[in-house]
C-alpha cells in the first residue's frame, strides 16, 4: 500500500491517467474549494472510475496531496542559466507566471488563499512547499559549486523572501510588476544574503 | 456625504461606537466570510441600529473598508527605535504578532486568504496595505534623514520582501519563525538594498 501510495507521489506508479486524474482534482479544488472537491466528482470530470481512484489514493485528502505534488501545472523546474542571479530570476518569473496566468493562476492563487480556512488543505500544501524548495536545491548546490555563495547560505529564507514579495505585489497588493521587479528583488536579496553571509 | 465618509475612515467623525461596529465586521468576517458578511449581522453583534450604521456606509462594502483601516486589532503604528535597522525588525515582529496572536490572526489571516475568492474584498483590502505602508513612511523618511539610506531607496519591495517572507513562513509553510527570523530577514533586505542603491 505505502510502496503504491510513494510510486503515485513519484507519478511513475500512478493510474494510466493519473495527469487527467490530478487536473480534475485541482480545477475542482479551484471552482469548489476544499469542502466542494469529492472523489466522486473527480472521477466524473476526469471520466475514471471511482474504485480506481480509490485504489491508488484512499481518501479525498491523499488524492489532493498527490495531485498537488504531481499536477504538471503547479511545476516549478529548476532553471540552470549558469549564474544564481539568472537561476533565481527564472524562478521567480515561474512563480509570477503561476500567479497571474490561467489556467495555472486560478489553481494557484485560490489553493494558497484556502489554507487559510482548512487545515487539511493547509498540511498538503505545506508538503507541496517542501516538495517544491527540495527540487531547487540544485539550484544552490550550482551556485555553491560555483564559488557564488558560502554552503552556510538560508536557502529557505531567499526563497521565502523572494516569493513571498511576488505574491505580497500580485496577490494582496494587485499591483502590475515592474518590468525589472524580479531582477531588482533578485539583486536586493542576493546581495544581502552575501554581506550577511 | 464623503466629508462624513473621509472623517469615518480616519476614525475622527464616525459614529460613537464606531469600534464596537469595526469589531463585529472583522469578527463576522473571519467567520462567515466575505458572503456571510451583512450589515445587519453587524448591527446585532455590535448593538449599534442598523440605521446608524448605513447613515455612514451605504454599503457591506464600505463599512469593509471601513473597518480594515480602522480596527484597532489590524494596528501598524510606525516604529521609533532610532535606526531603521531596529524600527523594520520591530514592524516584522509587529506583522508576525499578527499572524500567529489570536484573535488578531484570525481576522488577518482569514482575510488575506479570502481576498483570492472574492474581487471586492480584495479592493477593500488592497486600501487598507495601501494605507499601512502609506502610515510605515515615517520610518523611511527619518533613515534618510540620519543617512542610513539613500533616498531613491525601493521602500515598497523592502517592505514586501519582508511582509512576503513572513507570510510564507508561516501562513503557508507553517513553521514555527526561528527566535532570529526577524533580525536575518532585516539584515538581508537592507544590507541588499544598501548594497544596490
Amino acid at each position: 500500500m505505502s510502496e503504491k501510495r510513494n510510486g503515485a507521489r513519484r507519478q511513475s506508479g500512478g493510474p494510466r491517467k493519473a495527469q487527467e486524474i490530478f487536473d480534475a482534482t485541482l480545477d475542482l479544488l479551484a471552482e469548489k474549494g476544499y469542502e466542494g472537491l469529492t472523489v466522486e466528482g473527480v472521477a466524473q470530470r476526469s471520466g475514471v472510475n471511482k474504485t480506481t481512484i480509490y485504489r491508488w489514493w484512499p481518501s479525498k485528502g491523499a488524492l489532493l496531496g498527490a495531485a498537488l505534488i504531481g499536477a504538471r501545472q503547479l511545476e516549478l523546474t529548476a532553471p540552470d542559466t549558469g549564474s544564481l542571479e539568472g537561476d533565481l530570476e527564472a524562478l521567480l518569473h515561474t512563480i509570477v507566471t503561476l500567479l497571474t496566468t490561467r489556467p495555472a493562476s486560478d489553481i494557484a492563487v485560490s489553493v494558497l488563499g484556502a489554507v487559510t480556512h482548512s487545515p487539511e488543505l493547509a498540511a498538503h500544501v505545506k508538503d507541496f512547499l517542501a516538495d517544491r524548495i527540495a527540487r531547487e536545491q540544485p539550484v544552490f548546490d550550482r551556485a555553491v559549486a560555483r564559488g557564488e555563495i558560502t554552503a552556510d547560505i538560508d536557502r529557505m529564507l531567499l526563497v521565502d523572501l523572494l516569493a513571498g514579495a511576488t505574491w505580497m505585489r500580485v496577490a494582496l497588493r494587485q499591483l502590475p510588476l515592474e518590468k525589472d521587479f524580479a531582477a531588482r528583488a533578485v539583486n536586493t536579496v542576493l546581495n544581502g544574503a552575501r554581506a550577511a553571509g
